[in-house]
C-alpha cells in the first residue's frame, strides 16, 4: 500500500478505510475457507491476494481514483473481492440491481457515469439490450462460471479470471481518505426514477463495528461470532448485503456464497458446509422452510436475520419451533442499511416461542450509535408509549449524506436535520420500535389511520393463507377503504373461499386488534401477488387490480 | 442537548461523541444497577440523570468548554459520572494518579492547567500539601463517602452530592466535535517528568467499539456481553480503566465499583453481586487467589483481563485451574490503552490448561483496526517468524496524537509515523505478539540481548517464588550481567535458599529456554520488591539495590 512519508514527530493520520478490515482474518484464520456453491473454495490468504490482483487488473485497464465501477453478479466470492478492491483503489463500487428493468439499468449506469462494468455472463443479455444507449462505459469485464462460453455482440474487454491471472503484484494502492466515497447504488421504488445513495469508507466502517457489537455482544438469540459459518441469502447488490460480508470478513468466519438462489442448492450448502448464520427476506425463509427437503436438513441452531419487509409472526413462530434463531433486521437503502434488530432482552430468553415470536418480529431495538424518534405531521417528537404512531426519523453515522446529484430530493430526505424514513412506527416503553406501515401505504379511512401491515399480519395468521397484501382503495364516503389481496398455501387452493378469510379477520375486530373501521371490505384470492424487483409487494399495481375488480 | 438548527436538505453532521454511548443502556436495561461497595446502588436512569446534574453543577461553578477538570477518586459510580459528564460538556477529564508523589501531582495539575479538582476526601491531605503551589485551580469539589466529616484547611467550594442536588435541570450541553479532546492524564515513569497524553471523543469511541468486538465477537474464552456483571479492579485513573467502563455502559451491564481495593471487599462483592467480568494487574489477581476467603467464593466462570505488566504463566495456570477465564490484555498509556488480548483461537479451545496458559499469557492478538509491527534498530520491518525480536511499533485510531505540550518527546514517540512502544517483541506465524522486554529493561550481555521477562517467568515457575524481577547490572567484561531479585511465598519464607532458585533456573538453560549467557549471576531473596506507583517493578531502584549488594 502506498504510504504517506511521515516527518519525525508527525502522528499517523489514521483513516477508517475498508482495507483495515482485512487485518484480523489474516491473524485469526488465514486458512479458513470462502466457498462458492459446489464450484470452488479458497482461503482468506487467497482472498487478500485476489483483492490485490483485482485492483492491479482494474488499474491496468484504466480505473483510477474516483471512477465508478458497476457490478452485476450473484452472491459470490468475486463480488466479495469487489467489495474491497474497488473502494481500496479509491474507486466507487456501484452495486447493480439486476432485477431492475433494462430502462432503469440504463438510467442508473448513465446517471452514475460508470466507467467500467464487471458482469456475470448470465446478465449479458440485459447489457446487450441497452449497450448503444450507455454514455460512459469504456470497459466490460466478464465473470464466467465456466461451462459453455457466452455468446454476445458486446465488446467484451477481458475475462475476470484472466485479468486476475495477468495482474502484476505487488499492487500499490493510493492513499484513501475515510471520507472518500466507497460504494453507491440506486433505490428503485415503484414510482419515479431510481435515486442514488452513496457511502464513505468511514460510514461503512462504523456500520460494520456497530452491527458486529449489536449481533455479537448483547445477550439474545442469534449471536454472530467468529466461529460461525456465514452464508448470505440476500443479494449482494442489495445495500451491501446488509453489511454482513464485511462483518464476516473482519471476524474471519468461514463464508459460503450460494450464487444464483435455488432452494435445493441453498439447503445443500447449509448442510454440507455447516452454515450457521444467514440473512434473507421473509419470502426466502418461507421458501426454504416449505421446501420438501427442509425436513431432512438439520436447521436447528441456524441463525437468520430476516429483513427487507415485515417479518410475519406466524413465520417467525414456525422458524423458532424448528430451532431456528430468527429475528428481524430493519433498515433501508438510505441507511447502509441496518438500524434495528429484533433482539430479545434477557428476561425474554425463557419465554415460549409464541411470546418470543412477538418480539423477534418487531422492527426491534436500535443499534449502538443510532438515534431513532417518531414525529407527528408537524415535526414534533411523540412519546415512546407503544401507542402513538408517527413517522420514524433517524440520525446515524452511516445515513447517506444525500441522494446522488438530486438536491431537491435530498432536501425532502433530510428535512430539519433528520433522515425521514417514510415509515410509520411506534416505540414502546421497552424501546422496541414497531413499523406499522409505510407512510404511503397507510390506509386513511374516515379520518383514521389503519395499518396495512397489521391487516396483513392478521390475515397470514389464518392457516390457509400464504401471503396477504392490504391496500386502501378510493371511497367517496370514507376517503379510502381497506381491501386485501391474498394467496393460499398449495394444500388449500380451491378449498377455501375468501369469505372464510374475512370471517377470520372479523375475530380480530372482536378482540380489538383491528379497529372496527379497519375491517377490510373485501378479500380477493389470487394465484400470485404483484411484487417489485426486490420482492416487496407492488402496492400500486395491487391497488390498480383491486380497484378494477371492484367495478 | 443544545442542537444545531438544520436547514432543509442539510444532512445531520453526526459526531462520534461519548454521549452516544448512553442510548443503548436506556433502551436495553434502564433499571439495571450500578453499585458502589456495600454503600449505595442506583439504576442507569439515575446514572443518566446524575450525569446531567453533574454537568449542570460544574457549569454553575464556572466550568466551560475546553476547561480541564482533575479527578481524584477510587473506582466509583461518581468517577463513572465524570467519565461522561466532563467530556460531554466539552471540558477535559484529567484523571489523576493519586499514587504519585505530591511533587508529581503538583507538576501535573500545573502543567495541565486544571481549573477545578473533584477529589475524594481521602486524598485531601495530598492536595493540602501542595495547595499553595497550584497555579490554576479555582474550585475544589469534595466527594465524601459519608461518615465523619473531613478536616482540612483547603478552601473547599462544594460537596459533590450537594452540587448534584442543587443542579437545575434540564442541562443544555454545548455542541461537541468528535475531534475535541475528551480526556487526558500523565504517564509517570521511573525517570523524568510525567508526560501528558490526551484522547478525543472519536478516539475513545473507536476504542470502545473495537474493544467490544474483540472481547465479544471472537470465539474464545472470557467473552464480555450485556448480561455480565462488570467490576473493574484497575484504578479508573489508569488509562480509562482500560476503556471497560465505557464498554459496560454501552452494553448496559450491571456495574459494581469496589472503591478502595480491599481483598475482603472485592471477594464479598464478587460473591454478593455476582461479578462475572473484571480486569486487574497480575499482582491483584494473585492477591485475590491467595486470600484465605478465595476458597469459599465461587470464582468458576469469572472472566478477567490481566494487564499492566506481563502475566506469568504459573499464575494463569492457577487461575484457569480454578475455572477462571483469565487472559492477557496489552496496551499502554499512549494507546488509550488496548492493543492486544490473549485470545485463544478456536482450535485451542479444547487444549489442556497447561497449553492454554501459554497462549493466554502472550501479549496476544491485535484488536480490529490495530496495525502492529516489529522493527530492527534501523527501522526495518522484521518477519513474523516467532524468533526475531524488535521494537514494537503501532498504528491505531486511538493512539495519542502527541505528548501534551512536549514537541520533542512527541517527535521521538512518532518517529517515521509509527508510535514507538519501547517494548521489545516477537510476532509468531499465528499472529500472536509476545513482548519479551522493555527496550530499557532488556539485558545486554556480550553483544546479545537477554529478556528480563523471560528470566522472571522462569523464576516464578518455582513453587516457592512469589515474585521475581530481573535486571542487568554493569559488568566490565560483558557490558551487563543478569541478576534476579525475588520474594518467596509465605509458606516458604526462611525455608528456601537463593541457590535453590539458581539451580532451578539452570534447568531452563539445560532445556534451551534461557540462553547460556542469560543465566543470572546471582539471585537474592528480599521481603518486598520495589514498585512504582502503579505497581510495576521499579527497575531503577532494583538495579541500584542489586549493584550495592554486589559490593
Amino acid at each position: 500500500m502506498k504510504e504517506k512519508i511521515y516527518e519525525p514527530g508527525e502522528c499517523y493520520d489514521y483513516q477508517l478505510t475498508l482495507d483495515k478490515l482485512l487485518r484480523t482474518p489474516l491473524t485469526y484464520a488465514p486458512d479458513r475457507e470462502i466457498v462458492y456453491r459446489d464450484r470452488y473454495r479458497y482461503t482468506y490468504r487467497d482472498l487478500i491476494e485476489r483483492i490485490h490482483r483485482l485492483a492491479a487488473g482494474l488499474s491496468a485497464i484504466g480505473i483510477n481514483k474516483g471512477d465508478k465501477v458497476c457490478i452485476f453478479d450473484y452472491d459470490s466470492p468475486r463480488y466479495l473481492e469487489t467489495y474491497f478492491a474497488v473502494p481500496m483503489m479509491g474507486a466507487v463500487m456501484h452495486m447493480m440491481n439486476w432485477r431492475s428493468s433494462p430502462e432503469q439499468i440504463m438510467y442508473m449506469i448513465n446517471h452514475a457515469r460508470d466507467k467500467a462494468v464487471i458482469i456475470h455472463e448470465d446478465f449479458l443479455p440485459l447489457l446487450d439490450e441497452i449497450w448503444d444507449q450507455l454514455e460512459t462505459v469504456e470497459t466490460i469485464v466478464v465473470i464466467s462460471d465456466g461451462g459453455s462460453k457466452y455468446h454476445t455482440a458486446l465488446p467484451i474487454d477481458i475475462d475476470y479470471e484472466e485479468m486476475l491471472a495477468d495482474a502484476s503484484l505487488p499492487h500499490r494502492f493510493p492513499h484513501i481518505d475515510e471520507d472518500d466515497t466507497a460504494t453507491m447504488f440506486y433505490t428503485t421504488g415503484t414510482t419515479g426514477l431510481p435515486k442514488g445513495v452513496h457511502f464513505t469508507h468511514k460510514q461503512l466502517m462504523l456500520h460494520v463495528m456497530s452491527e458486529t457489537v449489536m449481533t455479537g455482544s448483547y445477550h439474545s438469540i442469534g449471536r454472530f461470532h467468529s466461529n460461525d459459518v456465514y452464508m448470505p441469502i440476500t443479494p449482494m447488490f442489495h445495500v451491501h448485503a446488509w453489511g454482513f460480508p464485511y462483518v464476516a470478513t473482519m471476524l474471519g468466519t468461514k463464508q459460503v456464497y450460494p450464487g444464483k438462489y435455488e432452494p435445493e442448492m441453498l439447503l445443500k450448502l447449509i448442510e454440507k458446509e455447516g452454515v450457521t448464520f444467514s440473512h434473507c427476506v421473509p419470502t426466502v425463509l418461507r421458501m426454504i422452510l416449505s421446501h420438501p427437503r427442509a425436513e431432512d436438513v438439520h436447521l436447528q441452531g441456524w441463525k437468520v436475520v430476516v429483513g427487507g419487509s415485515s417479518f410475519p409472526v406466524a413465520l417467525a413462530k414456525q422458524a423458532l419451533d424448528k430451532g431456528i434463531e430468527a429475528y428481524d433486521g430493519y433498515g433501508m437503502s438510505e441507511t447502509c442499511p441496518l438500524l434495528c434488530i429484533g433482539n430479545l432482552k434477557p428476561h425474554m430468553m425463557e419465554w415460549d416461542n409464541d411470546r418470543k415470536a412477538e418480539i423477534v418480529t418487531k422492527t426491534g431495538l436500535p443499534l449502538p450509535l443510532v438515534d431513532l424518534r417518531i414525529i407527528d405531521s408537524a415535526g414534533n417528537f411523540l412519546p415512546h408509549d407503544g401507542r402513538r404512531t408517527g413517522e420514524l426519523v433517524v440520525r446515524a453515522p452511516w445515513a447517506t449524506r444525500s441522494y446522488y446529484d438530486e438536491p431537491e430530493m435530498t432536501k425532502e430526505l433530510w428535512r430539519d436535520g433528520w433522515l425521514h424514513t417514510k415509515d410509520i412506527a411506534l416505540i414502546d416503553n421497552e424501546g422496541y420500535v414497531t413499523v406499522t406501515d409505510r407512510l404511503k401505504d397507510v390506509i386513511k379511512t374516515g379520518g383514521e389511520w389503519v395499518s396495512s401491515l397489521d391487516l396483513e399480519n392478521c390475515a397470514t395468521q389464518h392457516e390457509a393463507v400464504a401471503e396477504a397484501a392490504a391496500v386502501g382503495i378510493p371511497d367517496e364516503k370514507w376517503g379510502e377503504r381497506p381491501v386485501i389481496m391474498a394467496t393460499l398455501k398449495e394444500a388449500y387452493r380451491g378449498k377455501i373461499e375468501s369469505d372464510e378469510i374475512r370471517n377470520f379477520l372479523r375475530s380480530f375486530v372482536d378482540q380489538g386488534v383491528i379497529p372496527r373501521y379497519g375491517m377490510p371490505d373485501r378479500v380477493i384470492l389470487v394465484d400470485a401477488i404483484p411484487k417489485t424487483s426486490i420482492g416487496k409487494y407492488n402496492k400500486i399495481e395491487i391497488r390498480r387490480i383491486m380497484e378494477e375488480s371492484c367495478i
